[in-house]
């Protein structure tokens, strides 16, 4: 019943696919390279967009709904965009079935378009197209606008939750006045990716800029968040876009300013995906599977009851109550498990869905007026009265919220290394790890270090030391110090 | 500026048309039939989505996500459902974009999928795709699962939030153990459908169940909620589905029984959608524009502070603060216009938008310790001491509520009429409205009044009483009393 977890020290690949299985979180859909999001998956994915929606509802920026369908000639306005895209686009081409002879069913060659369709791989052209409409003067500046929506990029290597060929996101989409309030609005949202990232999924992450040539396709500038996951390779867990007035160039969207001059809009747009889940599974995930930061843990307290018979069971549960109130009361996510499995399964059972605390309450329990919390982070057990039970759960959460973090962040420390020799920072590369060093700007550079390594920038981070730093590779005075790392 | 709305009397259409687009809702997408939803729309569709998400999960339900992409082959598994959606479906067949020689962009011909692909119209095949592999034993039974999504259903004619290419809703999938079970799942979702439209929506609903020839493709049943709209025609604005055994035969879902043996899984499926924006507007706005239900207004309580010069601004401003945090500790959402506007050009916007309760403060309000509260219902304007105001705007909020629904149900039932003769029933339907009469169940019947008249079957009621009565038609003894309109 209980088999263990691929070894995650040697195959963090195999024990990732299993943790994403057996907690419960994401299934394969029948067309490759789809998603299923279960339930428990489902939820946590859904408290993440929880979280991320008040905070930028709090900084002024509203909801709206863009249409998937984009035409096929919008992607074309902006270059380097349809470049970016052009190689994973779902078109629809018909919009009919008929029988055929066979009593099959076949796709109906009248019902042919006259311009093929492009399911949105992103939306700053359909979006742009109505902001066309929408802006005529600088009252209508800024507009702020998010939207939650699927997207579909066709991968051909897909694996759940971190590339898959649709996926569940919130997109940004901003119009300003003036160019640096673009770039605030870039870097704002970028801040708060990052307190996202360390605060709720407790991933720390380091901030920076990408070089041109890991941007996204049609930003003038784009922002990262970057976090180390458990098998020491980078994840992109967010991005903020500079678009500058590309988008509204291929649009045509200008505006009347104060002084009644004619100027074009300036852009911005930024978003983080289902690929959250996946950061968070592996950044915090242990042999026994997923432990879950308590501010986005769907359960953050399972309560085990123990007992052997009718009246056993019914003096747990009596005496569970008030504790339950208690908990609801602090507004703590608590679930009982009444089914009919052993304890000992239960334990399995939780502790691979990582749920923060787990309570187990049996009849000497209620005899002395106690109950057992077992930490999932560390294992740790402690016997409290049922009154310190309650008075401490919330702080055990808190801890085992600044805890992950703690350890988190431990782990990419001691696995960020600063190099000063490129036989060094292969070695560092090959073995896993992010490598601090220097870059001389140039995208050849980059280039080949990615082709003899598979290393990438992942950013030039922000507090960056560029001053007197060679280039690992060329030996030329660095432009800038970068991270470089293996990548997901 | 505050050109006048179309004579809602005699052009019902337009007034709907220019409402949509007036009042911020939203706006037709670049891809023909397909739909931007608005920021004040989107609010409201978000409203009326947590007050369901709420209702569904005190039953036990959980929230789900399925993909977008269902294998043809899937489709067609089922034979009524894809006879039903077989001509309204976007077909994906490619998945690449290229250039071409003339700097265009063209779809690839190298990457044709080998199996086209449909947007789902709705997920049931997709969802018992998965349920094949989820369910094994009664153990796993019932499975109550929701998601939220966008679906696609390729119309030629579209109107915004009546009926689009693209539209959004939610999709409850359960899977039961025996046929009583999943009938009652059907009932349990119709009742909390009629609590959605009446309670929140303050729209009134006839209950009862589709004739065969209007059921869901592929259920065994369809039970659904009518409504009168303002123009006194029908709109069916939720439907459940008792699905019998039929998709777990389609997808081979069989369960292991208590008593080991091997069964079908029986099955339902629900659904509400933006369409029901539709339906609020439709059935509560006035020549002034929309007016909204307060339990789903984005905002309950706008505030139009009245001054000449930055003296009385600050005065005002001062005199509100209290007011304000009264209100947002009673969690009303309220709103303070301090736009540049003037003050008649904001009172009509805000009767455009359909906000309840209109507050105006001045200079003289000030002084004396008083606002003006005027209520978008019924334009009653009190003047009350700012204590009172406080006190009663939860009442008056409420008293809206309960009002609006009154004046519609009221609407509804005089336009609803018991007919016993063809003629008077022809006459009625060209006038608009409903009509209960009986029916002696042919479809022959049923087709031919809709020939002659337009007019549907829109539900037989369950509060039907056929005994005595003689088909309308036919003349021959009834076997149902139905509801019959045209609809939208």
């Amino acid at each position: 019943m209980s088999k263990k977890l691929p070894d995650r020290t040697n195959d963090f690949s195999g024990w990732y696919t299993q943790v994403v299985s057996r907690a419960g979180l994401a299934d394969h859909g029948p067309v490759k390279g789809t998603m299923v999001i279960k339930p428990y998956g489902f939820q946590l994915w859904d408290n993440i967009k929880e979280s991320f929606d008040a905070m930028i509802k709090a900084t002024g920026h509203v909801n709206a709904y863009f249409p998937l369908f984009i035409p096929k000639s919008f992607l074309a306005r902006e270059a380097e965009h349809v470049e970016g895209f052009a190689k994973e686009c779902a078109v629809v081409t018909h919009t009919r079935l008929k029988a055929d002879d066979d009593h099959g069913v076949v796709v109906d060659p009248e019902s042919k378009l006259e311009e093929e369709i492009i399911v949105r791989p992103t939306s700053e052209t359909v979006i742009w197209s109505m902001y066309k409409k929408w802006i005529q003067s600088y009252r209508d500046l800024p507009l702020l606008i998010n939207q939650w929506a699927n997207v579909v990029r066709w991968e051909m290597r897909t694996r759940l939750f971190l590339r898959t060929s649709e996926f569940l996101w919130q997109e940004g989409h901003t119009a300003h006045a003036t160019a640096e309030e673009a770039q605030t609005e870039t870097l704002d949202i970028l801040e708060l990716y990052r307190q996202l990232a360390e605060d709720y999924l407790a991933v720390p992450v380091f901030t920076g800029v990408k070089t041109d040539s890991e941007k996204f396709a049609g930003a003038n500038k784009t922002y990262c968040i970057e976090a180390m996951m458990g098998d020491k390779r980078a994840l992109q867990a967010g991005t903020s876009h500079n678009l500058g007035q590309n988008f509204a160039k291929a649009f045509d969207v200008t505006f009347q300013t104060k002084d009644n001059k004619e100027e074009l809009v300036w852009a911005t747009s930024w978003g983080v995906s289902t690929r959250l889940v996946g950061a968070v599974i592996l950044t915090h995930g242990d042999q026994k599977g997923l432990r879950l930061p308590p501010r986005i843990a769907p359960i953050q307290v399972v309560i085990i009851p123990i007992f052997r018979n009718e009246e056993q069971e019914k003096a747990v549960k009596d005496y569970l109550l008030p504790l339950m109130e208690a908990m609801e009361n602090s507004g703590i996510r608590a679930h009982q498990d009444w089914t009919d499995n052993s304890p000992g399964f239960k334990f399995n059972e939780w502790e691979m869905k990582g749920v923060p605390l787990r309570i187990e309450v049996g009849p000497r329990d209620v005899e002395k007026g106690n109950v057992v919390v077992a930490r999932r982070d560390s294992g740790e057990k402690s016997f409290l009265s049922k009154e310190e039970a309650v008075e401490q759960i919330p702080k055990l959460l808190d801890d085992i919220q600044t805890g992950l973090f703690e350890q988190a962040r431990q782990f990419r420390d001691e696995n960020t290394h600063i190099v000063s020799t490129y036989d060094k920072f292969k070695k560092v590369i090959q073995k896993g790890g992010f490598v601090r060093c220097g870059w001389d700007g140039s995208e050849k550079t980059e280039a080949t270090i990615k082709d003899q390594t598979k290393a990438t920038i992942r950013c030039i981070p922000f507090d960056e030391h560029p001053d007197g730093l060679m280039c690992i590779f060329s030996g030329d005075p660095a432009k800038h110090e970068v991270i470089f790392a293996k990548a997901y």
